[in-house]
């Protein structure tokens, strides 16, 4: 291209995104960790999904081995299976009682190249609890292995304190990744994050670089106007934490099912064994009442006798879709 | 998620692009190829950066053989050396009386998955010509070759006439990748798209789905309004034509240097051997007269000698770079 040098700026700068955004982004993160990132850890990626999948596709060689919760978000295995690893399930919590550390201790091997966490999780909504998050920290801390922290929904918290395991592990060993989409209800702009160490984020806006250029322009504008205003953080979350409400209580009450609140994020997975497979229920649900849930198989092999059903709607839909479950589970 | 099936259709719409965006798309391909596809060939992504990404992404497998232009667009490169393959280089063509075909014949091994092909091409402007086209496509028809074709400046054709392998081979075998960034200018808005047969689409929107979930709705509701309206897309054509006049008139004269006008693209590749490798003058040009042009040998090996010029900027800063180069090379 043929311009002057602060043409040049503008250029690179677009690659892993305005430097505005990255320097709120970098702020809001130090102020919700002990952190002291600068703006150049920060890639601004086209969605916190291509922030998942660029750190997946840096860090991951055919035969490395990944760690994934199960049940978990299923781009972990996709992306994982794509890449050629070999994919190791270690158990998230399905309950307040289950934690996620002595689980990932049992399953951990030698050629463990990644561990994938993510707290408030989809599907369960949990947050996994300071304590475990340190004794996580600490076991991986001897190892070399890398952890891919999503934390999408980090600002979608209900009851208990979200701490990023970035607060006990050095940056060059984390990827921390979070966007737009759920904080503050942004998920058509497509803005989302990874944040590592400099050296590390040089090689994510590599990969970044390759597979997108760089984010939108235009939402990259949106998410500085999203990020400034506090006012866009607490809308999302006051919305989210209607609807949670809503939600349970009209389903806490039903037979058949069990559930336990969640804790962060915008979903219920529901226990609905009682009653069958949970493809079973979610197949029924869509065909006798056009409600559409996830089968929790969809997120893992513990997932077998669970429903997800999301509260991220609009509260009409949200009121109507319920009114349907509660219409299903009642004339059973 | 809790809604009715009319939202599940968005929601599916959303990740390979809403339909009204890829009917468009089908429509302008078939209007200009041989084609007819239907708009579930269509997978829309974030620029035609993601669309070669995926698609090189869901093709190659690590020890595959992928055969790419030199000089070419250099992502093709650094893609495949990321997904594992080896790969071989063809020569495109420097000027009018260089072809692709006896090139590819002869380099074209037994492990050959992909090859890459570019008209117009980046850095050249060349255009492969028609008789070409059809030798490759023959040559390839017995061969279980994939072709992705990567077609962004098929819209800015100055002289000559695009063709697309897709009118010689089976779409089975092609991919196709265009976007909204050259034809209409609109490089920040980030829409891009591939065109396959709708089996393979099925496959690239799988990968398009992991790697940024969909293209940003905005920016679709936009590609939508330019692809409506026809002066959009003659808006860049005449820009762009005006610029290529302006660049050839001020440099055609000039000593030291010898450059074929472009059939199609922006940009004028420039022999500079009279002077030195293209990395010389390129560095000297940006520190004497504060003027970016891109060293030919970041390209591949036989762009050595040359420096890549772009047009595509507006016509003042255009102007102004033309004096800045005119300047250096008459002070030689």
């Amino acid at each position: 291209a043929i311009s002057a040098i602060s043409k040049d700026k503008t250029f690179y700068t677009e690659n892993r995104g305005m430097s505005e955004l990255r320097k709120l982004i970098a702020e809001k993160f130090n102020k919700n960790h002990k952190t002291k990132i600068g703006y150049d850890s920060v890639t601004v990626t086209t969605g916190s999904t291509e922030a998942l999948f660029s750190a997946m596709f840096s860090i991951i060689m055919p035969g490395d081995s990944v760690l994934i919760p199960d049940p978990g978000y299923p781009a972990y295995e996709s992306v994982a299976k794509m890449l050629g690893a070999n994919i190791v399930y270690y158990k998230s919590s399905l309950s307040p009682n289950e934690t996620e550390y002595e689980s990932i201790k049992k399953v951990y091997g030698e050629k463990v190249k990644v561990i994938i966490i993510n707290s408030p999780a989809n599907p369960t909504g949990r947050i996994i609890p300071k304590e475990q998050i340190e004794k996580i920290a600490d076991f991986l801390k001897e190892k070399g292995t890398f952890v891919i922290s999503d934390e999408v929904y980090s600002d979608l918290i209900y009851c208990g304190e979200f701490i990023s395991i970035a607060d006990f592990l050095p940056m060059n060993r984390c990827v921390a990744i979070s966007g737009v989409s759920k904080s503050y209800g942004m998920t058509g702009w497509r803005i989302g994050w990874s944040i590592s160490s400099e050296k590390n984020a040089k090689e994510l806006n590599k990969s970044h670089m390759y597979i997108v250029s760089c984010a939108p322009s235009i939402s990259q504008y949106a998410a500085i106007e999203a990020l400034k205003n506090k006012h866009c953080e607490h809308y999302a979350l006051s919305a989210m934490s209607k609807n949670r409400e809503t939600a349970l209580a009209e389903l806490e009450e039903l037979k058949h099912i069990k559930l336990y609140p969640p804790e962060g994020a915008i979903f219920l997975f529901v226990d609905v064994s009682q009653l069958g497979k949970g493809e079973k229920v979610a197949f029924d649900l869509l065909e006798k009442e056009k409600v559409i849930t996830v089968p929790g198989i969809g997120f893992g092999k513990r997932g077998e006798n669970y429903i997800r059903i999301s509260f991220g709607v609009e509260p009409d839909i949200l009121r109507e879709g319920l009114n349907r479950i509660k219409k299903y589970f009642s004339s059973i």
